[in-house]
């Protein structure tokens, strides 16, 4: 059972998970090993995963068989292990808990070749809706407070396999990103009565010169304070607190600006690798826990270092404005 | 002049340094370029540096010629600037400040052949009392809040130039790092009116589990929750706020477990990329920063993946238990 512990100062909790096993030997070699060879989410390899929990397929198809568009699966090696309670307990000054979650696989397409954005506009279509079900289905389990959707694109942003896919993680904490988030968005309604996302888009369209591209129900933009040169946030217009209770409408509007930036990404620099992470209202919410949901994009262009780890301060040597413009211009 | 803006959401500052300058295609591929052939660091090169501030040299050489043992010079490539004030304002929900700062370069020995564990520790010490004089110069400007010392070994540690250097940045904001550790120790000192670091140094010497090393004066252990496979945290047993206040005899010891603690990790993980800093109290502190300064080394053996980047938590797949024993039994 992987284990969750606290750190004492600051709060930050950690998930040890030695059955991902690593012993020091382990590490002399920054293993590219999985990839190339033997693909266990191509088409034909259906055994070779867990279950299926999800999928989309054809008629007439049966589970764990060929004749998927969509598939949704167990993580092999999770992060998270679904059995036990959390037996939360401490030792003087340490806090340990036990690692309850899930962490399930979005395998997007069953074509090996293919990346997310090769993808049809309809089948992006039908990878948000698969992900709003499993959202749905985990956020019953009264022992999860979160669940967390994200992307690693290229193996230096930390994809073990190259077959295109996202991730699900359900976690029994909220994590410590969104509640700083969270925590500053109601900072902001307490003073302003307003959504600072909300006030956000509407200065981001004013001046326009941080957007990428907007459609009918999204933007894509450069947030005025990157992290990282050309991360992309992408965002309804129109305020919503939940990913999972989005209209029908909005998720083929999202599945066109999510591929179209990334697109832009792609050409722009090449195929950088990326990750993408949702953030959305903690599950079990309540009104205050309201919020606005989005997607954060961060290409992996530069190399973080003791400056960013020992401050949290980080160095960005791209304007965003200037990237923004350079997303633009990219014809999609 | 390098501009730090502000996240709006969760106060992050970012320093927007476009001087360091990358266009889009700068990106396409990882420059390794600048290693390998000529060094400014390397000793007859002292005129490809901008003029030192500070060096320990032999009696009777020259400043900017050969002749020293430790020189520290400011850094090139600037992620702030010197000069100027900070010239803060807003524009609607967005905050700027002018990038005002120091950022100088350690140049740890004139032997590009050698990395700090190579020194001898009467080498190290003189370092250590090195970058004590720079903050005890630097922290006179009353518009800088916070000075970091950090070290990056290893290109994918984010070193750019292989010469064996560490780094310091004057900030005129405390970094958010510190200030989490910094309300974290006040939380807990208002609580138990015990310092946080003394109690877990008391905890981890009862137990000796996670103790990869003591001498005299400092110890070094795997922290209990720790964010990397053998991240390492070495303290000063006493109580002490802030590393330049500490005592003659500190730096020497400090400077043993210091060289003794990475050669451990070099030879249990293959000389891995690494990075350290120390973290101090912030300058022109009254009683309310009272602190316990430490340095904490965390080497590169893992990937940081979206998961990490959208929540906060991380997946470490080595007990720090393990990792300890592993670090002991190293003959050093």
């Amino acid at each position: 059972m992987p284990e969750l512990r606290k750190d004492p100062v600051v709060g930050r909790w950690v998930i040890i998970s030695t059955e991902r096993g690593k012993r020091p030997s382990d590490f002399v070699i920054e293993s590219e090993e999985r990839r190339g060879g033997f693909c266990p989410f191509c088409v034909g390899n259906e055994s070779k995963t867990p279950p299926e929990v999800l999928a989309y397929r054809q008629n007439g198809t049966d589970p764990n068989q060929p004749g998927w568009n969509v598939r949704i699966v167990p993580n092999k090696y999770p992060a998270l292990q679904i059995e036990g309670n959390l037996d939360s307990h401490g030792d003087g000054v340490y806090d340990f808990m036990n690692g309850v979650g899930a962490h399930e696989v979005v395998i997007e397409t069953p074509d090996h070749d293919k990346d997310l954005v090769d993808l049809d506009v309809s089948h992006l279509e039908d990878i948000w809706w698969a992900i709003r079900e499993r959202i749905l289905d985990l956020r019953q389990d009264v022992r999860f407070k979160y669940i967390l959707v994200f992307k690693n694109h290229g193996a230096s942003a930390g994809a073990s396999l190259e077959h295109s896919h996202s991730q699900l993680i359900a976690t029994p904490i909220v994590p410590v990103q969104v509640m700083e988030e969270l925590d500053g968005y109601h900072q902001y309604f307490a003073y302003k009565e307003r959504c600072i996302f909300c006030d956000i888009i509407r200065q981001e369209r004013e001046t326009g010169k941080r957007i990428v591209q907007e459609n009918d129900r999204f933007i894509s933009f450069e947030p005025f304070a990157p992290r990282f040169p050309f991360e992309t946030w992408i965002l309804p217009k129109n305020h919503q607190a939940g990913f999972e209770n989005s209209q029908k409408e909005d998720y083929l509007s999202f599945a066109e600006i999510a591929k179209e930036t990334l697109l832009r990404i792609r050409r722009a620099l090449s195929d950088p690798p990326y990750n993408f992470m949702i953030h959305t209202t903690p599950l079990n919410n309540d009104e205050q826990l309201d919020f606005h949901w989005h997607m954060e994009i961060i290409p992996k262009l530069t190399k973080i270092a003791g400056f960013e780890w020992g401050s949290g301060f980080y160095i960005n040597p791209t304007l965003p404005e200037d990237a923004a413009r350079f997303l633009r211009e990219i014809q999609v």
